[in-house]
C-alpha cells in the first residue's frame, strides 16, 4: 500500500462505516472537500444540505442522476473542523442489507465520491490534529477489541492519557536538554561557574532519572495490555483420574457465554476459549494425550511437550484421593525449572479428600478444590489471574494510568528509555555534554514518534494500512 | 413468539442496528418512554441531552455507573413524532469491534433499557401511524434485497405507491358499497324507482369491474416481483459439443461481479449464481452429466430429469456444425409439452456456421449466437429475461407502478379481487343486493388487511417476529 501518493488529500472519499449485512441500519461516511454540496446533488430537497449546521440530521431520500429513488436515509452533517476527520463531513444511515448500502454507495461514486482506503478517515483526523498517532491507534484498538478489559485499554488511551504522559515526559526532557545546551553553547573557560553548572547538572539528572522511570514503568505496562488483548495459553497438566477434564468442564461451565470449542480439528487434546477475570484464555487439557499410559512417558510424548513449552501457565492437578506421588513432585520442579513459567499447583477433590495442612517442596502455595463440586473455583480465577498479571504493573486504576497499547509504542518508550539511561550513565561519569544531550535529543525524537508529532510516509503507511475501510 | 404480551406498550428499548464487528462505527438505537433523560444519565454531560432538539447529534462519552469511560460516541437526539418509530429516540454510534457496542448496551441496559424483540422499532412506527403494513413489510424487503431490482420493488412499496394504490381501490369499493348500501335501506316497494336503481347498479358495476382490473394487475405483479427477488433456475441443455460449457462460462464472464460458483458439492453439473438483467439467475451446466453417451439416454437419467423438471427456464443448444438433428426437435418439443416452461432455442456457433433463415417446428423464433466469440450474448440476455418475465406484468416504470411485495400481500389481493368478482356475478344476475353487499365488504375488510387498517395479533406477531433485532 502505498501512502504517500494516495492518502493526504482533502478530496471527497465515501465507505461503508458499519458491516453490510442483514441489519435494520448500514451507515456510510463521507469526508473531504465540497462534501455537502456533492451529497445535495443526491439527496431529495438536497438545497437544505448546504446550509444545514454542523451537528444535525436531515431525512430524505437518496436519488439516482436519473431521478430515481435509491432509499429512505437520514443524512448527519459535520462542520469542518467538528467534525471526525476535522473536515466537512456527512454520515448517511440508510437501510441494512447489500442492495440498498450498495445503492446509495454507487450514487455517491456518480456525484464525485471515490472510495476511500484502509484508515483514511482517521489518517486525515490525524494530519488535521483532530488525534494523535497514540489515539489514532486505540481507535484500531478498540475496533479489534474482544474483551471488556482489552476495551478499557484502548478507551484509556483513547481518551488521551498515554499521549498525555509522552508529552509531558517529553517536555521534561526538553527542559533538562534545554538547560544542558545553555552550557553547551559557552566553552567551560568563558563560563567558568563550576557550581552553579554542578548544581544545574543535578537537577538535570534528578529529572531525567525521573523521567527514565516513567518510561519504563510505560514498556512494562505492555505486558499486562498484550496480556488482555491478545490472551495466554493454559494447560492443564497432571496425572491420570487427577480430574483434568473435570476442571476443564468446570471452568467453560463458569464462563458459559464465549466458550468456543475449536471444532473437528485433528488434535487429540480438547482446547476452549473462556475468558478468567477479563483475560481471554485458551484453556487446553490434554487428558486425551494417552492417559491411560505412565504420565510422566505421557507428557514425554512430542505433542505434549510442545504444548507444554508453549504454555504460559500450567494448572498442575494433584488427585487427592491418592495424594502427592514422588512424580508429581518431579514433575512440577521440572516445569517450573525449564521454562520458568507459572504452574499453579492444584490439589483436587478436596469433598472427599481435605488438603494437607503443610505441603512442602514446590507444593508451597497449593490451592485446594474440588472439580466436581465447584469448590475452590473462585480462588483459582484470582490465582490464575495473579499469576498471569505478576510483575506486569498494578492492578488497580487501569482506566485512570497511562499503558501503551501496541507493540509499536513499546518499542519506542524502550529506545527511549534507553536513550536517556545512558545519558545518564554519561553524566554520572561526567562525561562532556556534547556526547550526553545527542543520546536527549533522540529520546525526544522518538517520544514525539510516538504521538506522531515526528513521522514519515513509511510509519504512516505501515499504521494506516491495518485500519478497515470506513475508519 | 408472543406479540401481544411483549410488543406493544412503549417502554424504553434498545439493540444493534447495525451489524456488530470489524467495522467504524456500530449504530445502537433506543426509543420508548424517558429515552433521552435515560441516555442522560450515562452520557457525559448528559444534561444537554434532555433539552437538546430533535435531529440534533451531540458528541460525548458513554460512562458507566461508576464513572468509567465506556466508549467516545455520538448521539443523534430524534423528539416524537418525527422519529422513526414515532416515540421519543436515540441513536447511539460507537467505535465498531464487539467489545465497545457490548458495553455500550450492557450500560443502556444497566440505564432502564430492555433489549428490543425483533422488529419491534417497526412494529411501534406501524402502532404509532408512521408507517402502514405494506411499508413495514417494504423495509424487510429493503434489509433482504440482494439485487438492484429487488431493491427497487422495495423502495417503490416504501415510498407509498402500494398503500396509496390499495387506498384507492378500497376508496372505489367503498363508494359502490355505499350506494348499494342506500338501496338496501328501503324495500323496493317504497323506492318503486327501478329506472334510478338500475342507473345506480350500471354506475356501481362499472366501478367494481375497473377495481377487479386493477385488483387482478396487482396480483400479477408478484410474480415479477418474486423473479427479482428469488431468482429462477435456468438450465443449458443440448447434444454432446453443442458448446454447454462455452456458453456457461460466457454468462459468467459477462456478469464477473456476483459468480459464486458453488464450491464443493458432489454434484456432476456445474452450477453458478449470475445476475442476468437485474434477475438473479441460478445457472446449470449440464455438461457433466454423462456427456459422451447417447444424449437422450443422457437426459434420461434420474439427476437430470430432476433438474429440467425444476427448471424454470432451459436454454437448449444446437451445434451449428451439425445443424439440427431429429433427437434436437424432439427434445425441446418434450420440454416444451412436458413441463410448459419455457425454452430458448438457441443455434450456436455462429461464427463458423450461420444460422438458417426459416427453421422451422419448435425452433420458430430460434437465437443465432457464438458462445465462443460472443458474438449475440445480449440478445440472448434480452430473450432470457423476456421468456422469464412472459405475462408477469409491464416491464417499464417498475418505480412508479403500484406493484405486490409478499406473498401475504399477493394472497390478500386475490381473496379481494375474487369476493369483487363473485359480486360481480351475482350482479350481472339481479340477484338481490343484501347477497352482492356482503362480498364487497369482505373485499373492503381484505384491503384493510393489507395496509393493516384491520389487523389481529397474530398477523402481526407473524409478520414483525421475521424482522431483524434492530429493526
Amino acid at each position: 500500500m502505498k501512502l504517500a501518493g494516495s492518502y493526504g488529500d482533502d478530496s471527497p472519499i465515501a465507505a461503508f462505516a458499519s458491516v453490510p449485512g442483514r441489519s435494520a441500519i448500514t451507515l456510510i461516511r463521507c469526508s473531504g472537500k465540497g462534501t455537502p454540496e456533492l451529497v445535495a446533488g443526491i439527496f431529495s430537497g438536497g438545497e437544505r444540505l448546504p446550509r444545514a449546521k454542523g451537528h444535525t440530521v436531515l431525512h430524505g431520500w437518496i436519488v439516482s442522476g436519473s431521478g430515481e429513488k435509491i432509499d429512505e436515509v437520514l443524512v448527519s452533517v459535520f462542520r469542518a473542523p467538528k467534525s471526525y476527520t476535522g473536515e466537512d463531513g456527512i454520515e448517511i444511515s440508510c437501510h441494512g442489507g447489500n442492495a440498498a448500502g450498495n445503492g446509495v454507495m454507487a450514487a455517491l461514486r456518480s456525484a464525485g465520491f471515490r472510495d476511500a482506503l484502509p484508515g483514511e478517515f482517521t489518517f486525515r483526523a490525524f494530519m488535521n490534529g483532530k488525534l494523535d498517532l497514540t489515539r489514532c491507534e486505540s481507535v484500531l484498538e478498540l475496533v479489534s477489541a474482544e474483551t471488556d478489559m482489552a476495551r478499557r485499554g484502548a478507551v484509556n488511551r483513547l481518551s488521551g492519557t498515554l499521549e498525555t504522559e509522552i508529552n509531558s515526559i517529553k517536555s521534561t526532557l526538553v527542559e533538562v536538554l534545554a538547560a544542558a545546551e545553555i552550557f553547551l553553547d559557552y566553552s567551560e573557560d568563558e563560563i567558568g561557574m563550576d557550581g552553579e553548572q554542578d548544581a544545574g547538572r543535578l537537577a538535570g539528572l534528578h529529572l531525567a532519572e525521573s523521567s527514565l522511570a516513567r518510561l519504563k514503568s510505560l514498556a512494562d505496562s505492555w505486558r499486562r495490555e498484550r496480556i488482555y488483548r491478545e490472551g495466554i495459553l493454559a494447560v492443564i497438566a497432571g496425572r491420570p483420574n487427577a480430574g483434568k477434564s473435570s476442571l476443564f468442564n468446570l471452568l467453560l461451565r463458569e464462563d458459559r457465554s464465549i466458550v468456543t470449542e475449536v471444532p473437528g480439528t485433528t488434535r487429540d487434546w480438547i482446547e476452549a476459549a473462556v475468558s478468567i477475570e477479563g483475560i481471554p484464555v485458551r484453556l487446553v487439557d490434554t487428558a486425551g494425550l494417552r492417559s491411560s499410559a505412565d504420565p510422566v512417558e505421557a507428557i514425554g510424548v512430542e505433542r505434549s511437550r510442545g504444548l507444554l513449552e508453549d504454555a504460559d501457565l500450567i494448572l498442575y492437578l494433584i488427585d487427592g484421593e491418592r495424594g502427592i506421588a514422588g512424580e508429581d513432585a518431579a514433575l512440577v520442579s521440572e516445569f517450573v525449572a525449564a521454562g520458568r513459567k507459572p504452574v499453579i499447583a492444584i490439589w483436587n477433590k478436596t469433598d472427599v479428600a481435605p488438603m494437607p495442612a503443610t505441603p512442602a517442596g514446590p507444593f508451597v502455595g497449593m490451592l485446594g478444590m474440588s472439580a466436581k463440586t465447584g469448590d475452590g473455583a473462585a480462588e483459582l480465577s484470582a490465582a490464575i489471574a495473579g499469576a498471569v498479571l505478576a510483575g506486569a504493573g498494578e492492578t488497580g486504576g487501569r482506566t485512570e494510568t497511562a499503558s501503551v497499547g501496541t507493540a509499536r509504542q513499546k518499542d519506542l518508550v524502550e529506545a527511549a528509555a534507553a536513550s536517556v539511561e545512558e545519558a545518564l550513565k554519561l553524566a554520572r561519569l561526567q562525561e562532556p555534554l556534547d556526547l550526553i544531550a545527542p543520546l536527549l535529543r533522540d529520546a525526544v525524537n522518538l517520544l514525539g514518534e510516538i504521538t506522531g508529532e515526528v513521522s514519515t510516509a513509511d510509519i504512516l503507511s505501515e499504521m494506516f494500512g491495518r485500519f478497515c475501510v470506513g475508519k
